[in-house]
């Protein structure tokens, strides 16, 4: 069982974390991508964080998680905090496979997502 | 002559402003995407404002300037602050047509994205 977790930043303002557990929903509902199980988590300002993410796919049966940090900047959350909670989290679960992958600000299909939304302008 | 002004927050670590500023030119550099003219700027924190930005599109000969907010979330950044200083500054260029485009995490390709990410984990 393949869980994909999208980890953002998490902000005081609900609607904000809202929008990530949205898109994790509609990641869900799209289907057709290899990860039978797809949550979100934060950082840090909101109620489930990064050890809740993890929980929550390990108790949906998840054999190996996928962590991708939702993030645009290579800045110390980044480079340093995420990696960190991962670090302390994966000897808890010595039965599941947990990486961590680039943050999305890193890939190549960034150019093309600014360009779709700069050609659809409003 | 068409210009893209990518707009991110800014960040007191100048690595991450350098990023924005590394996507701008990789674009330039890509081509084939109908711009003449691509430029970053950023809200605050950073030396280039959105002022700035715009200045600097306008001396380049732009007569169009497409301006993206390079932000995940629809926060007050993205509603209000960004609106306003578009609002501010566009009765300076009254022989530009300034046109403001939604924030890159509403666009439909940040699915892609993300699977993208993933399917490649580190």
């Amino acid at each position: 069982m393949k869980a994909l977790l999208i980890v953002a930043h998490g902000s005081r303002r609900e609607q904000s974390n809202q929008e990530v557990l949205e898109l994790a929903n509609t990641l869900t509902q799209q289907g057709n991508h290899g990860f039978d199980i797809i949550e979100a988590a934060f950082l840090e300002l909101a109620d489930t964080l990064i050890p809740d993410g993890i929980e929550n796919c390990a108790r949906r049966g998840a054999t190996e998680i996928i962590v991708l940090p939702y993030f645009l900047n290579s800045g110390k959350h980044v480079t340093r905090d995420i990696p960190e909670v991962i670090t302390a989290i994966k000897p808890l679960y010595p039965d599941i496979n947990i990486l961590l992958t680039q943050h999305i600000g890193a890939s190549p299909v960034m150019l093309e997502l600014i360009l779709e939304t700069a050609t659809n302008k409003a």
